[in-house]
């Protein structure tokens, strides 16, 4: 039975246990040739492809309940339930989406995006079986160890051993998240894996027996077995935070020997109550290439099937990224500024940090996924005379709202909050874009929050939030490339608070923050074509608002004020804009039209047709300014 | 030397040893005796009293760093840091603050309020002190079992194990956070404590060394003081997740020892790099009534200093407060509806839902300080057919905002939000102030937030939110007491996203989100005296807006629009009425006055005061009414 004909894990469950490597096997080539051509998540579902084969031939889904966490491991799992054939339209535009989404399949239990959720899911499905009386409803997390640095993996691991809930959390243990593991757990892990510590006093145990005498022997012998067993719970319970938060631990078992999988995953479900399973996987397995370099091919873009060889598509004199501009910025800063640190929970090659990690390692915090501890212990740097730039993937420090807040602001702590991926990000889709950050934070008091326009003004922001005197800044820039091929621009001040206008215009103010300036820009060439006179603005900060700036525009006599930003319109900077002008000039408001994301969920697809979508791109704004 | 004496620890530090114990005593004496009269956090506070003591003596503050997590517990802390005169002005307007706070003395080496962000803010001191070459400087975070389920915790103590830095956690272990702590975290902690596995290991192997020869008992008991020694360590380590990540662990030893604790704090001195020293302590130790019931005696209100009664000032026929309507209504509801069950962060007692938990203990989830956990595993509930309560303070909401956006509103499961504690909650301060709710939450799609301006109708929001077909519902609501002393009335729907005229009026239109309504109403009254006509709005619904009544309001001729909240004036609910009126409206915007928390943190003090101080009191709305 080849794999196009497994329409649904039922037709899986017809295999001898003998074809399940062969079609596992199959599994693979298929997701490695699919994202050769169509980019993807490769390494993470290269490492689970056995694990989701074990568990779909014995587990009863969709009724027992699976929940990927993150989810990015997760096209095996789309492949054998029932979406073989729509593979190859992953993470596009009216496509299957790049994570599990309860609104795509039955099979998908709970949708995923952000790490460290799973348990808390699938204790929750568990707990509800419980209460409506099913009692043979089986509930799967499978989490990586990478996820499990999460403190919200640990707090529902904390509910997880009381609970008595049929509930097997699978450990996905790899070594690596997106960048390698780190933190006390991962060598945690390690250990219990080599399990060194009881094989030695196992060894001794057994030593010192020979040199008894007979009879004891046969006496002692008894007493030593009881006690190396008493000693190997204990040993292994010594590395193992599971069975000291009351959770039954069994492994670690190879995960890519599926009958090794189906043999412990069958003995598993003859019981009941918690359970975590300890797998170990190989991240990026199958692909030489991707195993000895797993967070290069954590998503590799387009790449040879055949050699794993990726395939570059960087012209020469094209502007860098803006996460590259970060990551070379901060090195130039830091080696002025003894007080600068870089902080990532877990991005350090997605932020481009590894950049300062190389030449200053002591100076570069990879803390794990841990976006709450990343802005609190910044903020404890912070409090002792150092300037933290603390880079957070704009969805992410979602995560970390509290301690912003709590621990940041409210002190007034210079830290300086790096949002990458900031407004949409294209094809991870609404658990990813970076829309709400403007919004929620802009209600918070003290906190300087701006958005580069281009590469030049993202170095001036840099340097700006560095210099002392000023409390916390949040520097939000999208996902991809900046704008100038000649980025190196000297390290200026900007003055906080302060926009700047662009373009000289009579008819129609265009005000922008961030990267919009530049569609701005676009359309306002593009309306001059048509007679009509376009100023542009870029305001640079959310907050403080360029009041001085908005005054201005208010009383120059512009027939229509159009307001862009690559953020939700709920809050955001549209009606800063416009709540400034309720107060001030009512007599314009008239005149302002908002453009900004949509209250609904953003779906996945390329950033261009986003935009256009959300009516937040160059043709929207023409269409604003039509008047 | 007597209490009064010690203006700073270096006063301490003067007196010998066996003198500390009195001053402990006379400390704790004080503390009851203020609080007595001056409510504040009493059983905390009197739990810490000789670990303050022996802390202050031993460590060199403020150059050392104490960080108190929570720091409810920091009374003893704040008297024995130049602030004993000062101690009676505790939590009230222009007084001490009732936590640590950085502006308030160098002693304070972070504020704190909120939990479990101690470790990460000790560690970022430390990882400083390390890089600007400072090795001798001590970083202390005292963190309790409660604050260690918060998943922060976890992910700082998953940094501590693998930093150099100098750090000593010190674990006041008292079994209780503010209600009972809960999880497999607190039952390892007593396993650890009694080490029952330890010497139940050691019995065995004692005994067995009893029947051997006498040639070989010698050889033997060297080898089985070795084993026993490795045994030990191996089974503590079972117990232990600490030494599972990487960190020394120390104890546990007597918090109300002084002199144990001073021993063992000053060996603990000679070691460099992290540790973890478990502290077992009673929380109210000293007042025996307070011993007895911790919970109760968390913040107990005024009590008689001598027997410890509690002096009630409940009144009959007074309206009961907000959260007992939740407590109450809860339980009506779950007694019809089998889906509905109840869930909370660790406030038990403090949401009232230890009402519905004695009733149906089954449908009651206490999951720790863990917000998180609490949302995902709402959602994980609600995924499976269950209609999750969820009730967290406004506040700590903050911690679980990720999760309302990914794992519920995205998702768009039936889950019910209750924000308990949502706008000034007074005497508490800026970070327990729940002022930011509406404006985070008003950005994210597909959820109803509502607030109730009485008993009322927080009882039919509740029943209208349990009902099918729609998505998200939050409800929010103040701390303190409803409005009508006669709660019980019929359990009706509300139409989702329909506000209500309280009162007609004809020159002014006041517009109220929530308990506000209640000024509003009382302004109108008093407007109505000098002869201006106002209408009251009670717009119960911040999303969706109900744009008809707006509207109608709009056209309606009002001379003035006031809008008045409870929250943030920045993305808050007059902004979201502003915007409205600037798409739709234009021509009334200049007639708009927004009544809301202005952009600043706003200090501790009596509700009415801060009110006030704020301009969001019926004299605020008088004076915006005023033509």
């Amino acid at each position: 039975m080849s794999l196009s004909s497994i329409h649904s894990p039922a037709d899986l469950k017809q295999l001898p246990l003998s074809q399940l490597q062969p079609l596992a096997d199959e599994l693979r080539t298929y997701i490695i040739n699919t994202l050769s051509t169509h980019p993807g998540h490769l390494a993470s579902s290269l490492g689970t492809v056995e694990l989701t084969v074990a568990l779909h031939y014995l587990f009863n889904t969709p009724d027992d309940r699976l929940v990927w966490d993150v989810g990015h491991q997760a096209y095996a799992h789309k492949i054998l339930t029932g979406r073989y054939a729509q593979f190859p339209t992953i993470r596009t535009f009216g496509g299957l989406s790049g994570f599990p989404k309860m609104s795509e399949s039955p099979y998908d239990a709970f949708g995923t995006g952000h790490s460290s959720t799973s348990i808390s899911a699938a204790l929750g499905m568990a707990v509800a079986s419980r209460l409506q009386g099913n009692t043979s409803r089986r509930h799967i997390a499978v989490i990586g160890d990478g996820s499990l640095t999460g403190g919200q993996a640990f707090e529902a691991l904390n509910n997880v051993g009381l609970s008595r809930a049929n509930i097997l959390v699978i450990l996905n243990d790899n070594g690596i998240s997106i960048d390698r593991a780190v933190g006390g757990l991962n060598q945690s892990l390690t250990r219990i894996t080599s399990s060194r510590r009881y094989n030695r006093l196992k060894e001794q145990v057994w030593q010192r027996l020979e040199t008894t005498d007979d009879g004891l022997r046969q006496r002692s012998r008894s007493f030593f077995q009881r006690l190396t067993h008493a000693a190997k719970t204990i040993a292994l319970g010594n590395t193992n935070l599971f069975e000291a938060l009351g959770i039954r631990y069994f492994g670690p078992v190879d995960g890519h020997d599926i009958p090794a999988l189906v043999d412990i995953l069958q003995r598993l479900q003859q019981l009941g109550g918690p359970m975590l399973l300890h797998v170990v996987t190989r991240k990026g397995r199958g692909l030489p290439m991707a195993e000895r370099n797993p967070i290069a091919y954590h998503a590799p873009g387009q790449f040879d099937a055949l050699t794993g060889e990726q395939i570059s598509h960087a012209e020469p004199g094209k502007p860098l990224r803006y996460q590259d501009i970060f990551g070379h910025t901060i090195v130039e800063l830091a080696e002025r500024n003894p007080a600068i640190v870089g902080i990532t929970p877990a991005m350090l090659t997605g932020s481009s940090l590894n950049i300062m990690q190389q030449t200053m390692p002591d100076r570069v915090f990879d803390v794990g996924i841990a976006e709450q501890h990343a802005v609190t212990f910044a903020a404890g740097l912070a409090a002792q005379g150092m300037i933290p730039f603390c880079n957070i993937y704009s969805s992410f420090a979602q995560r970390a709202f509290d301690q912003v807040i709590h621990d940041v602001a409210l002190q007034d702590l210079p830290v300086v909050l790096c949002l990458d991926r900031a407004g949409l990000v294209g094809d991870d889709g609404p658990t990813h874009h970076g829309a709400f950050d403007l919004a929620y934070l802009r209600p918070i008091p003290g906190i300087t929050i701006c958005a580069p326009s281009n590469d030049h003004e993202l170095r001036r922001m840099m340097y700006t939030a560095q210099l002392p005197g000023h409390g916390p800044v949040v520097i939000r820039y999208p996902r991809g490339a900046s704008v100038h091929p000649d980025w190196q621009c000297p390290l200026e001040e900007i003055p906080i608070g302060k926009g700047r206008q662009l373009r000289q215009g009579s008819d129609v103010a265009i005000l922008a923050l961030g990267h919009p300036a530049n569609d701005a820009l676009a359309a306002a060439d593009e309306l001059q074509a048509t007679g009509l006179s376009a100023a542009v603005y870029d305001m640079r900060f959310l907050k403080p608002l360029d009041t001085q700036l908005l005054d201005s525009i208010a009383t120059a006599g512009y027939r229509r004020i159009i307001t862009v930003e690559d953020g939700v319109r709920l809050g955001g900077f549209g009606e800063a804009v416009a709540e400034y002008f309720v107060e001030k000039h009512p007599a314009v408001v008239d005149k302002i039209r908002i453009l900004a994301i949509p209250d609904e969920f953003i779906t996945h697809g390329s950033v261009p047709q986003l935009k256009h979508d959300c009516r937040i791109d160059r043709q929207a704004i023409l269409d604003a300014a039509r008047i």
